[in-house]
């Protein structure tokens, strides 16, 4: 039997101003990568959104950022490791007391925007949350990119690590990501998307922006929460799993 | 035999700006306020105020308040109690991450400045406070002011109140503290506040402004923690109460 | 012949938070209440406000707010009025650096959400702002509610006060607006509001929710530009006044 | 006559968090660079340090930093040139707005902390502070490090660039800044720098850390602010020029 994770960005809202439709999102994904309140999420949002997830059974990720609300942590920032450790214990610690009350709890971390673009090569931050989260639990696996130095740590600690593969982005032959400043980064056709999940999970292989197929390999696959169409695109993914008899289920 | 807890607020710093001496307090104090990051304390500052603290065997209480870094918390801020509650949660989540790192936990809550204030009368919010740990762990103690909405909410929440008196304040007939505005309000004599301290807890008394002697009581005292003289005025207290033979310990 | 002043709030997105859609409403209104960062408006947003309402020769007015972000400025603040008239110039010259580089200037200022509504009572507040204005620049007018303690204090100070009326909301037989916890508080039916304006501007009555015709006056007509329907709104208010012959030009 | 200016870095507290001796530096420095807000400086701290600063004829720079409280500006972040231009935009803004109810104007610009270090060799974000000073008032001169890309971006811009010394920096015989992790870094002996400072003014030349003679050209001498000690420092520094018959006054 296939078994495959979904997970996306949710609890992005912050104050008045609302992203992304987290109620239907968690109606779709198993694993739900919250904001903690530094890049996005204030704590009203956390509580809905952590509500939501345990009721739907969704497993609940700390999603870490920057200390950056006007950059939406989409922005390096160069802060020492050990700062960025207390930063990480800050956020889990503030996810995990909403998931508490919310009856559920944080199961996994995964690092948001330029801090998880960051941690695929920069190996002191990459130290840092791997750290903090064997600091703060031990058994809280980390999800992110293969081969990056994240992982690399993750695993160096002795803690899980988890790789994920992306539904809308593209591959270069090395399986890597195609760069968002070039064409083929990114994938809008729900259908299309749906596919290559698919073939992605029951295979293993994606058609790369060159033509060839390459192999890849991740336990959850990402699906984008914020952008228009994000709804439809999930929906299409999660169909085209559950008719193909895939289970999907939550990796932790 | 006498005991009695003594506490202060710690952990006041935010990056760069340093306030207080938090080293020299958790070595006086057995109950430690510690920021939370709403209007002071930044996630390195916390996670040293605690690691010292559990070194020390000081009991770490979350010192919530309104989101308010410019004001320092001490601006009363009309936020809803859904939304304080939130707020509250958040802050009492990401203390106890940091407690947890350090090898020890949140013990109870004490509000901060403005809250503090509001919550003596403001019913709504004082209610805010109270659901909030009664959602995130009803063991936790709340410490509050003698007679205040806060406590008031507190026991008929079934949670544990603690009443506190205040070492250096000025209090009137009717034992109530004499508004900041008012002469007598605050006492600067290290002396004659051990003096006082040793009477209160000793004999249940203190003199107040008019003159005359007043009952109050407490089961923890609190001695400031960021003015000049803090430390050498928690020095005399801690010392006048060592002297008398009277045990200090946390209340918790 | 008539002339009237049409303002709405823009600039209230915040990093990637988007919230209305400024372009299209500085292309209805003649005056333009521009967020200064503080409740709203990171500076690339606010540049590219008033870029755009410089090249339509609409009028910016500094919309100056408390300094919350998480709640929108929509909860009061007990700030002191000295701090408060610190951070109504600090806002001010933020906007208006803006401004110059966009090529316009501040014509106006009106305070925002909670601000707005505190001072149509709190003097002290009130008293603030005004002196931020004169010392600013005593050539500024100020837009409000009529009758309020701002526009008082405006006119005593011997500034200009603009009072205004609202396109969407209910009002009183007293004249007052109706609270928005009460029904008939908000209208939303375009056609009716663009009537109800009409006869405001040409005859000085509105329809109070007792039925009975209020006279309400006001230089300037606000109408919400971040609800959904907005842009809606507008368009048919803007359309019924072009359609009167009326003229629609900043009361500055 | 030789003739030179005195820097320093000013406004730097926040709210309950007070930083250096505002007051006494001003006293010292013909030239105040004072926070803009975004690395510290709340509005209050501006307005009087921008009051006195106007009252003793000291020339107000706006040290414009990195959206970072908590990192008080000196983490690099990878922001993008536009929005950085847009941040200092506002900063400007805001700051000569306080100027202006002080009496008194921004009159040079000087980047902090990690943007000051930044655009030694940052191009792109060079290039941003420098678009933003041009569209602001491009009568304003761009204080720097001498052969930094910010200093050339100035002057390729047709605006005015002023370089600088550091009084107690140690040189490399690069004549560039000795790191601040090697030793020799920081000069501590108020006596040493004072006589140091008087010879770069007055032959050009210091003592480099190996021991050679380089020279060294500024229209400006940085004497620090916020270390304990700074303003003994800066006394020294004062009295040395004072009795040298240097005059000491505004490059502006």
């Amino acid at each position: 039997m296939t078994l495959i994770d979904l997970n996306s960005d949710v609890g992005e809202s912050f104050g008045r101003w609302q992203l992304g439709d987290d109620e239907a999102m968690l109606g779709l994904v198993t694993s739900a990568n919250v904001a903690c309140g530094f890049h996005a999420g204030d704590p009203t949002t956390l509580r809905a959104t952590t509500t939501v997830a345990a009721r739907n059974g969704v497993a609940v990720g700390a999603q870490v950022g920057y200390r950056d609300l006007a950059g939406f942590g989409r922005r390096f920032v160069d802060v020492a490791p050990t700062e960025l450790a207390d930063d990480v214990v800050y956020q889990l610690g503030a996810l995990d007391g909403m998931c508490r009350v919310a009856g559920t709890r944080v199961r996994y971390l995964k690092p948001h925007g330029a801090l998880y673009n960051t941690v695929v090569h920069h190996e002191a931050q990459a130290g840092a949350i791997v750290a903090a989260v064997r600091d703060y639990d031990p058994d809280l696996p980390i999800l992110g990119l293969p081969g990056s130095a994240l992982l690399r740590a993750t695993e160096a600690a002795g803690l899980r690590a988890v790789p994920e593969v992306f539904a809308d982005r593209g591959y270069t032959p090395d399986a890597t990501l195609v760069p968002r400043s070039e064409p083929g980064a990114v994938l809008h056709d729900p259908d299309e998307v749906a596919q290559r999940v698919l073939r992605i999970v029951s295979e293993g292989l994606v058609r790369s922006v060159s033509g060839d197929d390459v192999a890849v390999r991740g336990d959850s696959v990402c699906v984008h929460g914020d952008s228009p169409g994000a709804v439809a695109m999930a929906t299409e993914v999660r169909a085209a799993l559950d008719a193909a008899g895939i289970t999907v289920a939550a990796f932790t």
